[in-house]
């Protein structure tokens, strides 16, 4: 894992893990994937990827999504590099990757093009800056489905318009143990948000992770949309610390943190949920200056040991209780006391 | 708790914690404690005390048990060195006790001489030899009431003859696990011995403790009722030894020894049941060579962390939270992981 996105420290890093542009784009000459033939897909991989890898410095590698087992496709969505759907299609998909896996596109998704860029921690401005420019060199080579009052032409009319979607993901263990979530999601969605759980939905998501995005891509600039995430982020950013300082000025809960590291430092067998609940403690107690552990090498847990990615980084199929048992070796190896 | 009997590793300690002969005597001339007054009661510890201490050597302090509070009194019943009901009673009592707490004589319980000796793991004939060591001493000094054909009369008559009370605690985790104990009990019944737990009634009493003990004083030799004892202890040690083998093979019970470890290397808040609940699977882990803290150390703490040992040692009342806390934080210490 070493080199990837998220070992960087990233701003409001306590709070937010990750910030994520997402650009929908599609080639004129072609229609849209849904209704594109396999000799059409052939087409719009080979004019993607000559576009993206045109600009040899930008490293990026391309993979015959086909090529991969289920395991390898799977673990490409725990990661968020790829969409669930992308992972599960049995129609023929392509993937431009960087090696720190920042940037990814996705090709003959839903659209032609699904260009995502991922960063540490808060860094809207500085993820769009990236995004933008990769955009306007594939535009320079690739022409672009666009119309003058619609913007860029999608599949899904929801993205008509810039077609852009930005997205931090928060965690908020602390307004998810006061139940303030459902009051937050509907605050947010007054302001043309939405905050929903990043691993499964329902009440309670797995790691107190969420997905705060913007709804609006037909008549608004991307600075304003991306202005008003920053700034109500930066209130949520607020709302959570503040509910942290107090959850923990609690004897009993602050006492749930160190079980929770006890325990990940301890069991040889660790499921995922149970992983995801516990390490979501350690990570509140790691921000607060209770444990020692950097939150980059928590956040690394986070990603690398979900199910899919275990297999995938194992290389062999393993039951569910022989990737419970390696989850724990390496939670405890990541995790040694002392 | 440097020089304590607990310290010592005994024989089969892996199951075997400690061994304990009781004798119950009476002195001739005066009546029962329960027919006692205040003025002879005086005179009962007198004797006793002059009898006890003639031989410097053998180390006896004299308490007098109206002058302890409540955490100090109850705290030696927590440490098998008396009974609950000497703990809790109102009338005037006093205790000798060597330094080491191996031997312990209450004067004044329901018998004027209840002597006990104690020693690590199984141990009966070595405890019982120096049981039998200082009651000829005694005799000596005191003369005890004694029948022909009733034995040493006790108030109670289900003391006379012997009028003694040996028994082993054992540890019992995996048999308890099994649902074998009331099996067991069943079975030790029918050869005169009774098994109960040493620590709370019921179907599971607290850190898998039980007592097995000698039923019948009449009617048989001391040497009799200590060789069935040491001979059904013996089967029991290798039952629950059988048993353990089975159970960590099972990765979802070894695992639960893991996290036992883990909580209690890190916990900030620990209630005595629970501390009890995960102490057994440690010390069960230990016994079987997955943990490497010596069992020694896990039998100190299973005595010394009892609720009112640990008011006792800090010397002033805690609420029930501050004793959990300082229990946690004794407990980490004292199972400091590296």
């Amino acid at each position: 894992m070493n080199g990837k996105w998220y070992i960087n420290k990233g701003e409001h890093g306590d709070v937010v893990i990750s910030t994520r542009i997402r650009l929908a784009r599609n080639i004129a000459k072609y229609p849209f994937p849904v209704r594109l033939d396999a000799e059409g897909r052939q087409k719009v991989f080979a004019e993607v990827r000559k576009a993206v890898q045109a600009d040899k410095s930008a490293g990026f590698g391309y993979i015959d999504m086909s090529a991969l087992n289920r395991s390898q496709a799977v673990s490409l969505a725990e990661r968020h590099l790829i969409s669930p759907e992308f992972a599960g299609s049995n129609s023929p998909g392509a993937l431009l990757l960087t090696e720190d896996e920042s940037v990814s596109i996705m090709v003959c998704e839903e659209d032609h093009i699904r260009l995502q860029v991922m960063q540490a921690g808060l860094a809207l401005q500085e993820a769009y800056a990236r995004a933008d420019a990769i955009d306007d060199a594939l535009d320079a080579r690739l022409a672009y489905a666009y119309d003058a009052r619609l913007g860029y032409l999608t599949q899904c009319p929801t993205n008509l318009g810039t077609a852009m979607r930005a997205s931090v993901m928060l965690h908020l263990p602390a307004l998810t143990r006061c139940g303030q979530i459902s009051r937050l999601a509907g605050a947010v969605s007054k302001l043309g948000l939405i905050i929903r759980g990043a691993h499964g939905e329902g009440s309670s998501p797995k790691g107190d992770l969420y997905q705060l995005s913007n709804q609006i891509t037909l008549g608004i600039t991307e600075k304003a949309a991306l202005d008003n995430l920053q700034s109500i982020t930066l209130q949520l950013v607020n709302q959570e610390r503040d509910a942290r300082k107090a959850l923990l000025e609690n004897p009993a809960e602050s006492d749930k943190v160190w079980r929770a590291l006890g325990i990940l430092q301890t069991a040889r067998l660790l499921s995922g949920d149970e992983f995801m609940e516990l390490v979501s403690l350690v990570r509140l107690g790691c921000a607060a200056g209770m444990l020692d552990t950097p939150l980059e090498k928590v956040n690394e847990l986070m990603i690398s040991m979900q199910p899919a990615t275990i297999t995938a980084a194992q290389g062999r199929n393993l039951t569910s209780q022989q990737r419970d048992a390696v989850r724990a070796e390496q939670v405890r190896s990541a995790l040694a006391a002392g």
